[in-house]
Formats: structure tokens, sequence, C-alpha cells
């Protein structure tokens, strides 16, 4: 299973392309004032929170300003204009700007807070900024942490007796970077060995490395996503943005349980199994990272930075925190966001100073996964409503836009991966993917080959198409002989009995149903069970913005098993609220998404992080109206 | 060898003890305006340089504020009233007074910048300060970068889903620590063991550890001074500022070379010296580590933070960093500064994740121990210009008071340590230490035995003497038979000779010269060699500043050799400029006490650091009038 691309849908048309002025898409809100910007020459209209800089305002609408540091202030690259309104003059400024300037409005678009009506003239670039297309239609201009200086330095003499790392950091005239003690360790060698021509390569406020010679055309970053059951790897030339090679596998995890609530019982079981747990998370990092870099012909050591989201039961594990709090109510992580760490944290053989950015998370059960995929989708920028459901066991829900965004996690149990359905098998060779019910039946089928079994793509469209039919009817029963004969002589024979228990024949083996491929009554109700529990945790969340289901926009399925439902029969299930088909839309893979684009943009990242802020999080478990939800959203759609 | 109590001189009395209003010490000065700063109702008055914070203006002169957090306008302790003059409102002030307050003058005196005529009202202490005598009658006020929080946390619930970590850092209301992976690992077993009763261990902006129940009566540090010979080690209670345990022992680097020129070299011979050389100096420190603590009972892991000085040598290979380009023109550190360590990475086994604070150097010849140095001898505070020599075999000097410093390192060579001494031996038994001449010789032996050999501080006191008496002439030649024996019949037998060198018996064995210790004409001319470097560092010193010796107000000879040196000897060979012999005074081990002084202060922590920009390197390499004074100081004064 590797990462797709994303389908450029209805968000990318309408405010995805730096462009598209009368929709663009606006910043993250924290219910304050807007101040309106207009940029010229293009005369693109923006409107954003009160206060955010108008390098930001720029740069969350794909309007480029030159910058180099990254929007510290030390570059002093990104000069605009104010043609109307106020913009305060900065510490900073002075020290770009003449007095002359500075009346005639020059600014630094970094500290410059946008308020009120402002037009801003934004020069043409020095250098063409490179941006990259990723997530759900999003253009992301390439801002990496990592950079690289090629430095020729004066040689030191009697008259110069700079210590090493000064004649180095003053050779970074627009970064001043922080300094650990490996680096220094063999400073001295490595400026003397290579005749003071060095290049320094510096990842966000920290300079991991000094290199001899001239390697600036040679810098990389890994994304991950570490997922329960799947671990994706992309490495990115920090250069283009582009990916070089994208792995996956299976976590190494697999054996001690399928599902995070196994693993985590199985540290509570044994002392030991946390750092085996954690061992078989890094070695699937290692084993990936080693993969893509040999594809890619890239050396691991030119490989500056990580970024990884995953669930909160993952990261802390491959962390070596313990994940117990977070398997029983009250639900207590850790921390939600993460010190700054390094790659060899993550037992991730790339570069030996490579720090490594992890998604924070928003509780227990909406971890960095999710935040990397609202990122991705721009969920807490966008102006339209929009709902982001990643199905799973755990399943999680999100609901909003720029104004405020709600989410929660909805423990919808296994059914989705089919683990608890009786023929249910994993989306592999032979697994029923799609059904349709007319005369008769016709499958989908992974491979093409005789069915052995049903994954729950195929689950959740049978159980759409039987309903649709009639065959099941709202409260999820299959109704009797005579009602099916009447509603169809031709697929009513599908519908028997092994043994007590009422089933319906998907693919028969034989005549035997036992041998054939079925579903059961029983494998019905885990759907519904798991299908309510989604619903309901939506149904909540619209509640808690004061809005009907029926009024969103979009609705976003993310994640390996969303990607593959078919939307008219999730809305027939009532998986999601009974909007418009195409509005409702296969996002993908968004978390691996979004951990590419916090690899390829600082500035990303912080949004990432400010994701924690823009979003509130509902905790379910101890919310009286929950039953009473639950049972509502168990029937089937009528 | 421990290091010796300060004797307290002149400074003392004049300066270091808390109520000495009118002669308060001073702060250091970067030439701008001073602040006139009177406190009541003590009624000190203090000059400090204007925009200093009233809280350093007081501390620095010993006066007590209430603070907690360290000056970091956290704890909202420091509650000052301004009686006269003017102190600006700053951004925190708001936050910890009414409006009512800050017009009657209230401010936080840690943000409030001291400029003009100011009287300041500091109200009595809530809990009384401690302090502790340390260094050259300093006078520390306590303010260890090591904190203990006892916290009893609220347990989690549905209702408060706070992360593990938030509810740790929202315990400690006066502090804003950061956290880093180790502490976040355990930290879930930890609270839920304890059932949230906890000790937050925070290292200056670093929680360090969370520990079960209340251990906030334990907290100690530990101060090194590591030098090329010698190490010690002290450990510290830091809620009293008291030495628990002092212990020193040989550096185990002594196999590779006794000087620091010796063991660069070993380290451009092999390539696997630097590693040994690093593991022995870290071995050092580890045995002294364990030795102290068993003394006094403290486990390591109560050990939370180190501080640490040495000579430039001596750090850089403590920390692995390649020492070579400090062995040749021009003579390159590789930092000034270090960057945040652990004791961990020094391999001092206290307290996994404590802290090392490393002191900075000046230069490749003026390192951390001449920086503690001058820290525990206030030479960048005090207003008398005062003349700094650490004497040794790389001797640093260093000349200025408040208003600047400047530094230097004359390479005295290994006379000082008697190594190339034909009778030289180190400072042990059997030593000469002391010789005075009159009608016969009479010595003071280390051990009160049979001499066995002359040491340092005997050859100094050995050649004063014979200046002084004649038997040496003033361009260091002994005079010839017939001269001696008008001089003095009695020792006249003495001046002999061995072969064909002249040689003075210092103590006959039978009478046969080459059998008893001696000094030689060469011998003679390694010290003046060695006191000649030396004087011309001080004289060029002199020269940068514009003065003449005889205007210095006080000589403070440092370093373990400096200590034994008898000041008329000094004057007499003219090592030290000549002055009345009071005001030359043997300050001690102060690299040792400086870097106590540290571990007990952040605050005076701060101030080292701040001596590299208050003092001016001063290198003699390139300089055109280095050997035309050299020569001038060859001879003995008149």
């Amino acid at each position: 299973m590797t990462p797709r691309e994303p389908e450029l849908g209805e968000y990318e048309s309408a405010a995805g392309t730096p462009a598209a002025s009368s929709t663009a898409v606006e910043a993250p809100s924290d219910g304050a004032e807007r101040a309106h910007v207009r940029f010229e020459p293009e005369g693109q209209e923006v409107r954003v929170p009160s206060g955010t800089p108008v390098f930001d305002a720029a740069s969350w609408n794909g309007i480029a300003i030159d910058s180099t540091c990254g929007g510290h202030g030390t570059c002093k690259k990104c000069k605009v204009r104010v043609l109307e309104g106020e913009l305060p003059i900065s510490t900073v400024d002075p020290r770009a700007f003449s007095p002359e300037e500075l009346s005639d409005g020059w600014r630094l678009a970094c500290r410059a807070p946008a308020r009120g009506e402002l037009t801003i003239e934004v020069p043409p670039l020095q250098t063409r900024p490179k941006a990259a297309l990723v997530g759900v239609g999003r253009h992301v201009i390439l801002r990496p942490s990592v950079q690289k200086r090629h430095l020729v330095l004066e040689e030191p003499s009697l008259d110069d007796q700079r210590s090493d790392i000064q004649r180095v950091t003053d050779g970074l005239d627009d970064l001043e970077p922080r300094v650990e003690l490996p680096v220094l360790r063999t400073l001295g060698k490595v400026l003397r060995e290579a005749n003071f021509d060095v290049t320094a390569v510096v990842c966000d406020d920290l300079l991991i490395d000094v290199e001899p010679g001239d390697t600036t055309a040679r810098r990389f970053a890994m994304a991950f996503d570490l997922g329960t059951t799947t671990v994706v790897a992309t490495l990115l030339d920090l250069e283009t943005g582009q990916p070089m090679a994208v792995q996956s596998m299976l976590n190494r995890q697999q054996p001690f349980g399928a599902d995070v609530i196994s693993r985590v019982s199985a540290t509570m079981l044994d002392e030991g199994a946390l750092d085996a747990l954690q061992a078989r998370a890094q070695e699937t990092l290692a084993q990936l990272t080693q993969e893509v870099c040999a594809e890619a012909g890239v050396d691991p050591g030119e490989v500056y930075e990580i970024c990884i989201c995953g669930n909160v039961t993952m990261t802390q594990m491959v962390l070596g925190m313990d994940p117990e709090p977070l398997s029983m109510a009250p639900f207590i992580v850790t921390t939600h966001e993460f010190p700054q760490l390094l790659a060899a944290d993550l037992g991730v053989p790339v570069h030996a100073r490579a720090p490594a950015f992890v998604f924070p998370s928003l509780g227990a059960y909406v971890g960095g996964d999710i935040v990397s995929g609202m990122l991705a989708t721009g969920l807490t920028r966008d102006k339209r409503i929009r709902l982001f459901i990643d199905v799973g066991t755990n399943s999680e829900i999100a609901l909003g836009n720029q104004d405020g965004v709600v989410a929660t996690a909805a423990p919808a149990g296994p059914a989705f991966e089919a683990a608890q359905i009786r023929c249910g098998m994993r989306a592999a060779e032979g697994a029923i993917e799609g059904v349709a019910l007319a005369d008769d039946i016709s499958l989908e089928v992974i491979g093409d080959i005789e069915p052995v079994g049903v994954c729950g793509s195929g689950l959740v469209d049978a159980v759409a198409e039987l309903v649709r039919t009639g065959l099941l009817d709202h409260s999820g029963r299959f109704v009797d002989d005579e009602k099916a004969g009447e509603i169809s002589p031709a697929l009513a024979p599908r519908l028997t009995k092994i043994g007590e228990e009422r089933v319906f024949v998907l693919s028969w083996k034989g005549d035997d149903p036992a041998a054939s491929v079925y579903l059961t009554q029983r494998d019905i109700r885990e759907l519904q069970f798991a299908k309510a529990s989604i619903a309901t945790g939506w149904k909540i969340l619209f509640g808690e913005l004061g809005m009907e289901p029926e009024e969103v926009s979009q609705v976003l399925l993310a994640g390996s098993f969303g990607q593959y439902l078919s939307p008219a029969a999730a809305v027939r299930i009532g998986l999601v609220p009974r909007i418009a088909l195409p509005r409702i839309v296969s996002a993908g893979n968004v978390a691996g998404e979004g951990s590419k684009i916090a690899a390829l943009s600082l500035r990303e990242r912080a949004e990432a992080v400010s994701i924690l802020n823009e979003v509130r999080y509902v905790e379910l478990s101890g919310r009286s109206d929950f039953n009473d939800a639950f049972i509502d959203q168990l029937a089937f759609p009528g």
C-alpha cells in the first residue's frame, strides 16, 4: 500500500491555487477581528485574523514573498511596501531600511502585523520560490527547516583569533544557529582538513553539521506515517519538494496484536513488552529508511531531518513512553506537544544529529496522524464547514472551518477491518471489495479471482445494497423469506441459514452456505455498532457547533479504509450525513501527506502546532447524551 | 592538595560584606552612564551601569530581594517600591500589581532598569535568604540553578484530561521549564505510582526529573577544578551553600605528559590518544565524584548539576574536542562559550540528566579556570586596579577593574614546577620550599626531613635571597669567589663548581657538591626566563591601560604555586611589581572557588559569562614589542 496522489477535488479548484484571489483560503481564526489585505500587483485579497504577520497572510494563500530565514526576522529579504493602511515599524525594520524607505512604507513582512484594511505591494521575487503540490490540493511553498550554506572562510591568523565556531557563524549572515557538543567535537579538524571551505547544515535554529566542501545541492528529509497496521516512508528532495522514493510495510509490532488496545495490554502484562514494542516500531522505521535511501541513491547521512505522525499510542510507544494511561479512563496522554527530538530518538538511521518533528496530539484518541490530516486538508483554514472522518477501529472525527474545529474519537470496533466479521479478511487478493445487487449480485474482487472473503469496503457496500433493496430492514434485521421472495426472487435464495443463524450468501461455493462467502446477522450488527459509533460522534459534534448535519459542505473520508469506501454506500448505511455524493470526497492517506508538508515547510509545521489551539477536543466517554444518541444512530437511515 | 579557605584580606574588609554601604562593590561597566541607587531601609548606596536591573544592582552588592525564579519575571516576588526617581512600568508589572500599587511606585525589581538617581524601598524578606562566603571574601547569595517543588496534584478525570506533563507544569506556578524526552518516558508511571504526590526537579529552565514523594530537602551539586596536574571536586549542599566534602587527586592524564603541550602532542602522534585522554580525564572526575558522595553520604542521583572550570586544553579534551589548533599559532579555540551540556557528557556519574556548566574561556591560554578565578576574586567588579597572576608553566595574567580588564598568557616554562631544575622536585616531602640567607643558610623543608630537592617556591626564595645578598648579580650571574668571600665568608664555600658549572649548594650531603641539593647557573637562567616572561606580560598589560606597574592597588597570586610564593621573594626577583608587601595577596585556588560560586548562584554564573565581554584578550605572540620588553625584564630588579 503506497500513499495515493491526492485527488484535486473541489477544495483545490476553489482555493488551492495561488492566484485564486476571490476564493482564497483564509487563515485560522481565534474568533478575533479580521484584517483585510490586498496584495499588489496581483490583486489577491485575503482575510486573516487581526495581528497575523503579513508574511503569513501571504504565505498561507500561496503568495510568495522572498525569505531565506523562515520568518525569523534575520534574513531581511521579505521586504514589502504598504500602499494603503497602517503597518507599525518593528524593532527589526530600522536595521533593514533607511529612514526614507521606512517613511515610504517599506517593512519586513515577517514582523508586520496585519490589522484593518491594508494594501501591500509585494516586489517581484529575486529567486523563484519553489512550491510543491501536497496534501488535498495544497500548494506548499518550500521552506524546509534544513538549510545549507557553502562557506569559504578566511583562515585564522594572530590578527584574527576568532574561535572556530565564531568563524562559521559569522559566515552565516542570515542565520544565527545554536550549536551542540557533537559538532564542536570535530569542527577544528573538519575546518582545517577542508582548508576552511565547508558547508554548514542548519536545521531550524541548530547547526547540525559542518561538511567539507560544497554539498549544498544535496539535502533530503524523510516523512513517516506510523500507522498501527501500515507504516509509510517518503524520501523528499528538499531542493525540489519532490518525493524521491516511497515505501510501506506492515508495522513490526503486529505480533503484539492488530490494534492499539491489544498492544497496550501487552505492556501491562509484561514489563519488557514496551521495550520490545519500541524496538519493533523503530526497526520498522529503520528498514523503510534503508529501502527508500537505497532506491533513490541517497546516502542516509544526507537525510537531515525526519517528520513523523501517528496515533498517540504508536507515537508514545516508538518514543518509549508508557502508554498505559492512554488505555483506560480518563485517557491521559503524557504530553500533547513533543520536545525537540532527534531522528536517533526514534531509531531512524539518518544523519546522526538530524532532528525529528513529531506531530502533536489533541487527545488520547485524536493523535498526531489526525493533526497531520487536518494540516493536509486545510480543515482549520478553509471557510467551508467540513466533516473529516478517519474510519477505523478507532475513528477520529473533526468538524468545522477557519472559525473553529471540534474533534472527537469514536470507538468503532474492528468491523471496518473486518476482523470480527465471520468471512472477513483484510483488503488483500480474493477479498470482495464491492457489491451491487440487481437482478443478481455482482461483485468486485481484489485480484479478480474467486472470492475468499469480504473486506471492510465490501461489507459496507453489501450492507448498503441490502438496505437499499429492502432485504435488510432499517432496524438491521434480515427480512423473512416471504418478504425476500417478494423483493427479489433471484436474490431470495441467498438469504438462508447456517444452523440457527440467518446469513446472506455473497458468493456460493457449491450449494453449502457454510463453505461460501456470506454475511451473518451478527456481522450486520457489528457494522451497525461501528457506524452508529461514528455517526454518534459527528452528531454530537454538529450539536456542539449548533448545526444540522445536512448543512455540511464537504465530507472528507480519510485513512486507508476511507479511501476505498463508496460514498453512496456510506450515505446509505448512515456512516456519513445525507448530502450530495460529489460532496463526499475520498481524501486518501492525508496523515502521510501532512507529514510530507511538515518536512517541506517550517511554516506549515508551525501551523500544525497551532492546530492544537484551534481545535477543541470533545471527550465522548463522559457525556450523558452519548447513549441516547448512539441508540438513535443504530438504525439504518430511512 | 585541597582548596584552602580564602584569606579575608583587604578586599573583604573593604567591600565584601553586605552592609559595607560606603564602599560597596560596584557592578561591571561597559563605559556607559551610571545609575546611583540607594536601598532603604538599610541605606546602602550603589553605583551601577545605567540600565542594570534593580534586582541585579541589589544582588551584586549583597542586598537580598525576595525571588524564587532567579530573575525571570515569573515568580513576581521581587517587589520593590521606588521612593525617589523614576522606574518605568514593565510588561510584567501590571500582572503583579494593582493600578494603585503601580502608581504608588511598586515594581518588580528584576524587570526595572536603574537609571539616574533612585531611592528604592526593599520590603523585609519573607524568607531569610541564604548566603555563603566563597571565593576571595565574596558574599554569594544562594540562587542555585537547581530548584525543587513538592507537588500534590489532583488526579486526572474525564473532566480534567490535562496531559501528565501539563499537570506537572501547572503545579509549578513560578517556573515554566522545558521538558525533554527522558522525563516524559517515565512520567506516567511515576505520577501514578506516587499517587500524584511528587517533587519536580528543575535546573534553570529544564525539568530534569519528577521524583516520587517529597524530596525537597535533598539537593546537591558538584564543583570541579580540572587542573592539568590536580583535579579538585567539592560536593555542595544547595540548601545551605556549604561544602559537604572535598577531594583532590592527580589528573589521570599524567602518563601522557606533565603539561598541556605534551598532552596535545600525544593526540597529534596517535589517532587514539584523544579518546584515551578524554577517558582518563572523565575517569578522574568520576572517581572524585564517587569519593565525595561516599564521604558525605549523598546518593549520586541527588547531585543535579555540576560546574567545572579548567584551562582550554583540559576542557576541550574532557569534552572530546580536538585540541590541536590550541597548540600552534594562531592558537584557535573551538569555542569560547560551551552549549548546555550534561554531566554525562563529561562522564560524571551523578543524576543522569544533570546539566553541566562549563566555564567559558577568553583565549587558547586564558581559559575557564582564569574566568572562574576572576569571578571568585571579583576582578571585573572591584573599583581598585588589581593584577591577577596565576603562576605556572603557562601563566595567566589579568589587570584592571570594573572599568575594564585586559588579560594575556605568558609561556613561563616549567621552572615554577621545578621540572627543568637540576635538583628540582614537586612540592612533596623533602622539598626545600623556603630559603633564608644570613650568616648561614636556613631552610624550610616540607615534612621537616633531610632535604632531597628544591620545589618552585624554594627556588624563587633561594634566588631572591641570592640576589638580596649580592651573591647573584642583577644580570643573574653568580659573583666570582673573591666577591663572594667579601659578601659572606660563611656562605662563600657554598658557591662552588660541579665540573665546569658554577653551583650554589643549598644543603650539603657530605662534602661532594654533586651529591648535595644545589642550584646551577642554568637553573637561575631558567627562572630568569620564567619570571621575565610573566613580567613582560604584565608590563604590556599596564601599557595597554596606560598605567605604571607601581600604581596597582593589589596583586593576587593565584593557583597552587602562587599560594606558596613569598611576596617578598616575588618582588625581589621581579616576578611582581614593586609595591608594599601587604598588597601582594596569596589568593589560593580561586579557580575552584569560582566553580563553587557558579554552582551556588545562577546570577553569578551569568556574571562569569559576561566576563567574556568585559575582558579584552591581548595576544603576546604577534607583538613586535614583546622581545624588547622581554629582554628588559630578564635582569633582576636593582
